[in-house]
């Protein structure tokens, strides 16, 4: 049997009991509020997860990118929305090959930027399902609320377009001080764009899924009456900044990185052979010190190069060069993104790999 | 003839003939102070990259991880430097099959890592390089430079390990306010490591090779008495950091990456299609605003999400969706291990691509 103690490192392993109830709770979660499922994939990149998400009732996925859509897809995925605003004529044309093979749907907050995918799906004599992306507070991409259903009457009379829905994400909830506060963004993501879809349905337009999504707020947006779709992705791994914002414990964190110490240059500093190349830059959200928590002790990760993790170490904690650690990432969707395999164990005991077939798709 | 606007986006993209000249330019440098070259190629992990290299005149290369050295000696490099203190008995059975092939050194800063390493070589009747690492002052890992003697002393007795010399990297550099002082740290940079190497030699111990590096400090750095060797490696490509530095100016950089806007969302906000997973959210140093420079505009990416760059419009500039720009990152080096192929340029004419044949070789 192989273990833990066996993996040459840095190596990013993924604990298969909690992901598996990390998975279950939240689908359990969905089925309580009765919206529908949609968990973003951009976390995992891993079709195998993918799949355990179906399993527990997602009705789909969720992804950002084209790329990700076409790994997903050939991995036999079916529904898939990009929560994303896809632009240009390229990105068409292979949406267009995608839609042959799975039901596909895009983000669209500019009426240029889906008249740019809509007159490729006319010309086939076929119509792209567009969700418009309503800013809830994020204040990153998406109509003001005022404006959605100005915009959702131009983009459903674009030719080649066809709106779904409106659907949000509360990302300030990441940059919230406290779980107060974060659960009072959920309840405004969910009533903003539950209202901006009264106001487009007021248009005389349809509007077959309100969805909102982010982890910190998924348990209560979905909540909100008029949702009908949730979309969280991180909550499938969890990391140190949604320890940090509340949304979950340590034991609910189910990726690692194990580091070895390379180097003890003073007392107070030790070094692991994890860096930027393997954890990211990333800081903690909503803030805070450091760049990776080191599991069962106080000391963290102070600073990254790209290949080594410079420890402040702790009074009454040590290291010794050899010795292996488990460091937990700030946040878990770019470590993934970062590693062309993640491996797999439960507790000690490791029990295969999984390739993470959509790292690096960011066309 | 295939040109940049044929390109999807993001597109990381190398234009050739800044590459060529940076790598001349450096290797010039060299030559002229008769030190060896061996830039490090991490900040490219591509083995054409490394090829032009030994083309210019480069004695070696340098790498922090085996794994790194595993495709570069596959793809025929003869003469590697692990220029990190590698740890580990399996690090050590797999650099004993790369000696097999090469010419192999690593670095250590403790008796404990390389004997994890030497004796896995002893009991092949052989004997690994190893230069000890010393600190000048970045204080990330080596030994203070008056433990160099001792602890040079304690390597070179090891079983299986042969000393061939000291090195270090003044990493402080880019963090100096001013090309005044990054010039202050190279030439103590080159200084404190001649020291050591001449308190070694009084040691009766043999020193080959006295090696510094870093891209700010190599010029003035490689022409300090002493000093045998230099292993720049950002200098290939260049990036926003090493123009802020002073190391460079714009038109030196060699890489950057091709965008979309997919977003305006407000006259003085508008979003790129390239996040912290195309452009990494390493910061600029030594410090300053953004995420990165749009090329022949004032406005910069202010903050990164995964997938989403986010511009901060200044009064002036304007932005529409659909239109294309170019992004200067703040730093190439975790750039590069972000992608699997890089697009080869010359101006707007695309000449081929590469693979990133190292990238995410972190063990």
């Amino acid at each position: 049997m192989t273990s833990l103690e066996d993996l040459e490192t840095p190596s990013v392993v993924v604990d298969l009991d909690v992901l598996e109830a990390n998975i279950r709770r939240m689908a359990e979660r969905a089925r309580e509020t009765g919206v529908r499922f949609r968990p973003h994939a951009k976390t995992h990149k891993v079709p195998e997860v993918g799949r355990l998400q179906l399993a527990a009732g997602a009705a789909g996925i969720s992804l950002a990118k084209v790329g990700e859509a076409e790994v997903f897809v050939a991995a036999g995925f079916e529904d898939v929305f990009l929560a994303y605003p896809v632009v240009g004529a390229e990105k068409a044309r292979r949406l267009l090959a995608l839609s042959d093979r799975a039901r596909i749907a895009v983000g669209a907050d500019s009426v240029e930027g889906a008249a740019s995918l809509g007159s490729a799906f006319h010309a086939a004599g076929r119509r792209l399902d567009v969700l418009l992306k309503v800013d809830c507070g994020y204040h990153r991409v998406g109509v003001a609320p005022g404006k959605a259903a100005e915009t959702a009457r131009r983009l459903a009379d674009l030719p080649g377009i066809a709106l779904r829905g409106v659907f949000t994400h509360a990302g300030h909830a990441y940059l919230a001080p406290d779980r107060t506060t974060v659960e009072a963004i959920a309840r405004d993501e969910g009533r903003i764009l539950a209202g901006a879809a009264e106001a487009v349905r007021a248009e005389g337009l349809a509007v077959a899924e309100v969805s909102v999504g982010s982890t910190p707020t998924a348990r209560v947006a979905m909540s909100v009456p008029g949702v009908t779709e949730c979309r969280p992705g991180n909550y499938a791994y969890h990391d140190a900044s949604q320890v940090s914002l509340g949304t979950c414990g340590i034991e609910n964190c189910a990726m690692t990185v194990l580091a070895t110490v390379i180097s003890v240059p003073a007392s107070d500093r030790a070094v692991l052979d994890c860096g930027s190349k393997t954890l990211s830059s990333d800081t903690l959200r909503p803030a805070g010190f450091g760049h990776g928590w080191i599991l069962g002790l106080n000391s963290r990760l102070e600073k990254l190069s790209e290949e080594h993790g410079v420890v402040r170490v702790e009074p009454g904690e040590s290291f010794r060069v050899g010795e292996r650690v488990r460091v937990l990432p700030n946040h878990a969707c770019v470590v993934s993104n970062l590693h062309d395999r993640v491996v797999l164990a439960r507790g000690e005991r490791v029990e295969g790999e999984w390739t993470v077939a959509a790292r690096g798709r960011v066309r």
